[in-house]
């Protein structure tokens, strides 16, 4: 089923042809472009990255796929943005590190965390292109990129230690597999917990990750 | 392509018809049925859950799909032997909590973890096998069970806590989030990083999450 069309000129003019772009393509670019990666990220939604083809996203779009090649190039680069418009929740809140306490970064990207991923509607565009990545080696490829530049980097840039990419990769490992568990595979008593129990839970773990505080190597 | 074929009866009788089971299927139940298994690992490897059939996996052991069908009823079935095969160097080598003092119990899971998974042999299976559970709702059950069952109940044996299965699964959730970063979508220098060094830094997350000890709060 198509997304309702943008607004249409007032008056209209003949219905357009089959494969006609017609001229609201070019009067309306914005809505088009948008409506475009809207269908984009239904499609990598529902199929995943393999069975996903530019053809059916021009078809949910209701444009010709001559114009998704046009606005957003191959199949790999319109990906790339349905990963970012889905994690942009995420990004647009998410703080530097530098903004906190170093003793409160753990908790404040924790908590931040679990606002996007408790939320249905940010976790069901995100569940998707995890089981993307997991599945496809080009879709894996362009979630780390996105990861590592929108997301690993903020953590980094306010811990000043020569390790702190690994640092940062251990803590995103701890909130990566209580999503795979949580959410993707639900098991339990983890799937049922309440998200401020493991928000107290974890953003110790994470804190120690990120600044080594707070935590006795076993003997 | 066919695996070797168990020894056959000397002198052979005459080349069986298409679909008529042979009579060494009676003589050779043991050799019959692992071979079965080994062709339904191999598949479900290469083709995931979804697009697995028990036809294929008759194919490819040279069987009749009613003899796959008789040793192990339906795909979940065949699914979950499956899952059990490819763990079962994790699972034969699982110690029960108790055997280690309580405060070397982090350490020995997560060195016993990166020993499976550090091993080409036992790291392709299960990896395929993830990657069927997070993309198939029944493929994720047979898995949750599995994994509840055979492995966090060999952990919670030890602790005598109340949380013992959540403290379980937000351990098991660092090590398997760590799977995913490392091994799954590869993210550097994780996926570069030494694996005692991994361990090393691990160890004391997994510890801390089981027995609570060597965590303080963050302030």
């Amino acid at each position: 089923m198509s997304p309702a069309a943008p607004a249409a000129p007032a008056g209209g003019g003949p219905r357009r042809g089959r494969g006609r772009p017609r001229r609201a393509d070019v009067a309306e670019l914005p809505a088009t472009r948008d409506r475009i990666l809207a269908a984009a990220r239904e499609v990598f939604a529902e199929r995943g990255y393999d069975k996903t083809s530019i053809r059916e996203i021009a078809r949910l779009a209701d444009v010709n796929p001559a114009l998704v090649h046009h606005y957003y190039g191959t199949k790999e680069r319109i990906f790339a943005a349905a990963v970012a418009a889905a994690a942009a929740p995420a990004t647009a809140g998410l703080p530097v590190a530098q903004q906190f306490p170093p003793e409160e970064t753990g908790l404040a990207f924790t908590r931040l965390f679990f606002g996007v991923w408790e939320n249905p509607a940010t976790r069901g565009p995100l569940l998707a292109l995890v089981r993307s990545a997991v599945n496809n080696e080009t879709a894996a490829g362009i979630f780390r990129g996105f990861v590592t530049s929108q997301l690993l980097s903020r953590v980094t840039g306010g811990l000043d230690l020569p390790d702190a990419e690994l640092r940062a990769e251990l803590a995103a490992a701890q909130l990566v597999g209580t999503v795979m568990l949580r959410y993707v595979m639900r098991f339990e008593p983890l799937a049922g917990a309440d998200a401020e129990e493991l928000i107290r839970r974890l953003a110790p773990v994470v804190q120690h990750h990120l600044t080594g505080h707070g935590l006795h190597p076993p003997h």
